[in-house]
């Protein structure tokens, strides 16, 4: 009987026997995995709707990427932009809003601003060349299990390029021109949670290294194999845990594998009246496991929330076993939160295989607009307003200038009117906006949802706003036009390289009083460095601000230019790319929002990362030796918090030390890994001469391991410069 | 210049030198902390605005506590409630709306409800015995330490008694016995974050205890001194660290001491015409710090969030080093979320100095507001849909038919119509609520924040949905008291005390479609419980439902009883609370909600933990063993995460193994900490045949370290559970 046995429980020799025997299970439990021999694979079947193999109903990229996707550009093989004989700019295809169609206007802008000619074509490799794919080098004991445990897998050269890439430049560029670097020895399709947990004991057992594959739209270079790996390299595509487990009404959540793409998942849960609401740029190709292990944040996340706030349950498989809470509340106050150890751990220290999300009825109306501001400050001024009001549509975004005209230069023909990019901007601007200048004017385009009322209640609400801003409501149409790009805007890329510009895009999450600052320093700060790394033509290098908080935003950056005349046009990229990241971390940004850790550490380019490779097992095996040195209760190795790394695990995938946190305990204090040279530390002294920040983080500590002298200054803390500004802004205003 | 020093750090030769050099400092840099000749203390000012020694003026709580507060007893000294010599209830003071007023209908309800005699009193003792406070055990070296780093301390008995306990049932009861168990041997109050690093660094040095304390009232058992400790425990009271060091008024921010307690903090912002809106019931005394370290949630959270939702930046000294992010941003997706390592760490991996905190305006416009319902079902059916509507006010809560009678018991006497609780309540209902049977009904209580209009028009919708649900509109007065109850229900406690009736609370979260059931269950576990342990008199055994989510609700739950005739009354509390636990666990609740992980783990009683300490130090020696014994690229030490925990922070602090996370590997899985006996194995079969939650943590596995038979049937997932429900649910709908 229950009560009997707890009353039992309770007295006291029985909790001593209890706590004795636990001790033991616990710590043989622990200690098992150590015996690679106790590795056994469970042979459970999949739980969960039936699947037929090969069944492709419910998955829009097959298991063969090849069959559809481009294997050296981005999305759909059917789908490109290009300039037609007559020189006009063509989107092809039928599966998008502008597939089909003509942009009269893009040549005109494209030529006029990267100084380019749509005569002159770079043209890319059509395929692998035979001899560029290096034979695979197999783990036969590894193959054996996997073949014995009934996954699919192949270790056919075209499988493995596929996922030997995401989509950063270099990576995209070095595929074009023919030249695939390491790519895995072999790619497994497990179906399940319970194949990835044979998977991964394998792994363990036969010392193979694995990298979680989803989507594949990684811009972290978190897919790219370590050439110093000398372990076989194994891809675990998850594409094919693509089940909607189950659908909870009450609780409104859905249970899902997490190899599903954002684009079937909300098609799926939508044929039950049902959405998530998470929307990332790459929600067609990108998954739900991807999502949590990068911290994907999502376009309507004012209304549906980040993947933070979607989640309510993940598993992961580690090599220590299946992490996941033990139930699936709402909130718990029990120590650390797991789920954040897990969300942005992108593939280190685990397969995320299945999450519980929140899903909610998808929205009666929906409605788009559009608001044109003056100039940049006054719609960062309505956004932060916005923000204040927590009034903030389901999407806003503002985009600067340059972005607007980018947007107008690729409306389709609907008229003659637009013949003349220039002539077609002036009568918009003309007709609609009488005293706005072209050149700063700014658009803010906005999406509601909800009930139809309460929708254009709001929508009242956000125009009031904006208009003592000096906004003027543009139209639906121009607000629809710019989420629509959202989607065809990752194809310009392969336009771009076809005629020699390159670009790409990266982005920052800032405090609201430093969002002007960063957009014009950056920028500034690209067009400067262009110059200074021989970039013939001006760059073109453009934000805007996506998403809003309380105290802060996100803004989004494009550069891109023109690279013909450039030995290695991809360093150039790269060293411009890292001088602007500086510039951001100078103006008190972060060095991402949501794309992830690994390329901005990354940069200034691919020879970084095996040093990161080497810095971080150095840093793991010093905080192993502190730990396990030390007695337990020694002072010296307490209090210090990391996360035990998974070398098998993604080698290439976030490490905490990507997150700039300090460690800073001696005056001054040390951080790590930026800034390493006297070059890195010039750069924290920003070139604007506003908002000065110098983090915490001297860079010359790192620099000189001798303690400092006993009278130096400390650096200020972000707080104490804070501070300052608080007292100097008082006495201005007193 | 800085473009030139960048083109040089990005050359391959450079890059690999700067690795080398970096590898070893940040090695070096690691291993420092090793050698404690190495804590070398700075000598920094305080920053911030300068403070009078001494100076109370922002502080509620003076550095001697025991000037106003309760050595035994919740809250300031002359506040308490008794029965006068008229047998009237009373709550004396001057401090709350209550204070002075007599409760004409407490004492017929109290010695009806707990079958007690308010004649009948056991009388706590009035200050600590002089033979009951053990003499410090000090390290003197720390002592000087101390001393000569100018941080003021205390061996006062009194100081340290009064920083030995939280307000855990069990510490008061023993207090009012004179009871003093083992309590910090010394007291320090730092009064800034230096001083903090100094003491810390001290503490490394001279292996000291220390356990941080910032406002008391911890009902987790986080204050008490584990008995087995032997080295000298040194409570660090932040009370000193009380400091508003800036406010942000573009991003809404402010940065401030950890030490500051909720009245203060809310207090001094509402001076600049700002508040946090965080309102934990016990905002009166508890700090800044420790909602951080506990993940408090504040009664107000739909519109300000819960700690976690509010916090931008933490300072926390940990022995390694100060750990804090490098910027102010509004979110990062660079690795993990160090915030979530330290939110709910309570005090286990070092000491939070400052916070940075989102602020808002004072609301323009405050309203109460009350809706009775015929039952409990219909409330919590009308909390469910306001949650999926996403209309919850400030705060709404629904409280039972039992908390509702108890309620009513408190009104102060207004007129002579409420001489008889029975007579009122019953004019009550009749007048106002034809056909609502009193033994039934329930009511909500609301509070709606913002500016006037949208307040009425949100009031509006939230009383129609209640009306769809069977909901009367109760008035402004029932919700404001209700509201009102919250400060003063605390002291309660004590009443009963005084008149052997023992209680105390818990609360878990819970998905919404377990609601009911856990309300259910868990009241009618609690009464079996008391009976099954030989309580003579039924208990008062209630529940509210304090906060809703998208997937699910918090519930509070009340429960105490006539302690009369019980030998060991504690004891058989903590028996009942350990079953309550274990059925709120069975029902798919977590541990906790807010309140945090000890109390929970450490139920049944206090002997509990000394066990606890023993198994965590083996879990973290083994994975220390796993770790270091293993080369880096073995799969045995990887993917397994945790926290190097901290034995000289706070050793009775949560612990990741509190939160019951599942390290399930192998087929059946294994779990730890709970359940531990075949009694709890029994527990987890619900006592209510609704809604059967199998934990995948099947506790055989627990009991029998060896492997099961290769065709054993793995234990059902919470996930395929929910699964085999909704297949379920869709057949009956079918």
């Amino acid at each position: 009987m229950a009560s009997d046995g707890s009353s039992n429980s309770s007295s006291i020799p029985d909790r001593q026997q209890i706590a004795r025997q636990r001790l033991r299970i616990i710590a043989g439990h622990l200690q098992k995995p150590l015996d690679p021999s106790d590795g056994d694979i469970s042979a459970r079947e999949c739980s969960g709707p039936d699947k037929q193999p090969g069944d492709t109903t419910t998955n829009s990229v097959p298991r063969r990427r090849q069959e559809v996707m481009k294997w050296n550009g981005w999305g759909y093989s059917d789908s490109r932009f290009h300039f037609n004989k007559k020189g006009q700019a063509e989107f092809t295809g039928k599966r998008y809003k502008l597939s089909g169609m003509i942009m009269p206007s893009l040549k005109e802008w494209f030529e006029g601003t990267f100084g380019a000619n749509v005569q002159h074509k770079s043209f890319a490799s059509a395929v692998p060349s035979p001899g560029s794919v290096k034979p695979p080098a197999l783990n036969q004991a590894f193959v054996e299990g996997v073949q014995s445990a009934g996954v699919p897998f192949s270790s056919d050269a075209e499988d493995r390029v596929f996922r030997g890439h995401g989509h950063c430049l270099h990576e995209i560029f070095a595929l074009r021109e023919g030249r695939v670097g390491r790519v895995p020895d072999m790619v497994v399709w497990p179906n399940c949670h319970d194949d990835v947990v044979k998977i991964v004991e394998l792994a363990c057992k036969h010392n193979v290294c694995l990298i979680p594959y989803g989507g594949g739209t990684s811009v972290s270079s978190a897919l790219e194999c370590p050439l110093e790996e000398t372990r076989s390299i194994v891809s675990l595509d998850t594409s094919q845990m693509n089940r909607i487990l189950w659908i909870d009404e009450k609780n409104l959540t859905a249970h899902v594998e997490a190899g599903i793409v954002g684009q079937d998942l909300e098609r799926l849960l939508g044929e039950s009246g049902y959405c998530t609401g998470h929307e990332p740029d790459s929600m067609e190709f990108s998954s739900l496991g991807g999502w949590v292990a990068t911290r994907a944040s999502g376009m309507k996340k004012n209304i549906y929330g980040n993947i933070e706030d979607l989640l309510v349950h993940v598993r992961m498989v580690t090599p220590k076993g299946v992490m996941e809470k033990s139930c699936l509340v709402p909130r718990m106050s029990c120590g650390p939160d797991i789920h954040h150890f897990i969300l942005g751990s992108e593939g280190t220290l685990g397969v995320v295989t299945e999450v519980t999300i929140k899903i909610r009825p998808v929205p009666e109306y929906q409605k788009y607009g559009s608001v044109v501001f003056p100039n940049f400050d006054m719609g960062v001024a309505c956004l932060r307003e916005v923000a204040k009001q927590r009034c903030a549509p389901a999407s806003i975004r503002l985009v600067d200038n340059e972005q607007f005209q980018f947007g107008h230069a690729l409306k389709p023909q609907v008229s003659s009117m637009f013949t003349s990019f220039l002539e077609g901007l002036k009568k918009f601007y003309i007709t609609k906006f009488k005293g706005f200048d072209p050149q700063h004017l700014c658009v803010a385009t906005l999406l509601f949802e909800g009930d139809r009322e309460k929708v254009l209640q709001h929508e009242k609400q956000v125009y009031d706003i904006a208009a003592k801003f000096g906004g003027l409501a543009a139209g639906e149409d121009n607000g629809q036009r710019g989420y629509m790009l959202t989607f065809v805007i990752a194809y310009l890329r392969d336009l771009g390289m076809d005629h020699f510009v390159i670009g790409e895009s990266f982005e920052t999450s800032v405090p609201w009083d430093r969002v002007l600052d960063i957009c014009r320093n950056v920028k500034e700060r690209i067009t400067r460095e262009c110059k200074d790394k021989g970039v013939q033509f001006t760059p073109f290098s453009t934000c805007r601000v996506t998403q809003t908080y309380d105290a802060g935003a996100c803004v989004y950056f494009y550069f891109a230019f023109n690279s013909r005349g450039l030995s290695d046009p991809v360093h150039v990229y790269e060293q411009v790319e890292h001088a602007a990241r500086q510039e951001i971390l100078a103006n008190g940004g972060s060095l991402s929002h949501h794309h992830g850790a690994v390329a901005t550490a990354a940069a200034p380019c691919q020879g970084v990362q095996p040093r990161r490779q080497r810095i971080r097992q150095q840093i793991f095996r010093s905080f192993l030796h502190a730990s396990a040195a030390a007695p337990p209760t020694n002072g010296a190795r307490v209090g210090c918090l990391f996360l035990l790394n998974n070398d098998l695990m993604n080698p290439n995938g976030a490490r905490p030390d990507d997150q700039r946190v300090l460690i800073s305990g001696r005056t001054p204090p040390r951080t790590y890994p930026l800034p390493s040279t006297p070059a890195e530390l010039e750069l924290y002294r920003p070139s604007s001469l506003l908002q000065v920040v110098i983090p915490r983080s001297t860079p010359s500590s790192l620099l000189t391991p001798a303690p400092p002298p006993e009278n130096a200054p400390s650096p200020l803390t972000l707080g104490e410069v804070y501070q300052q500004q608080r007292l100097a802004r008082k006495t201005d205003e007193v």
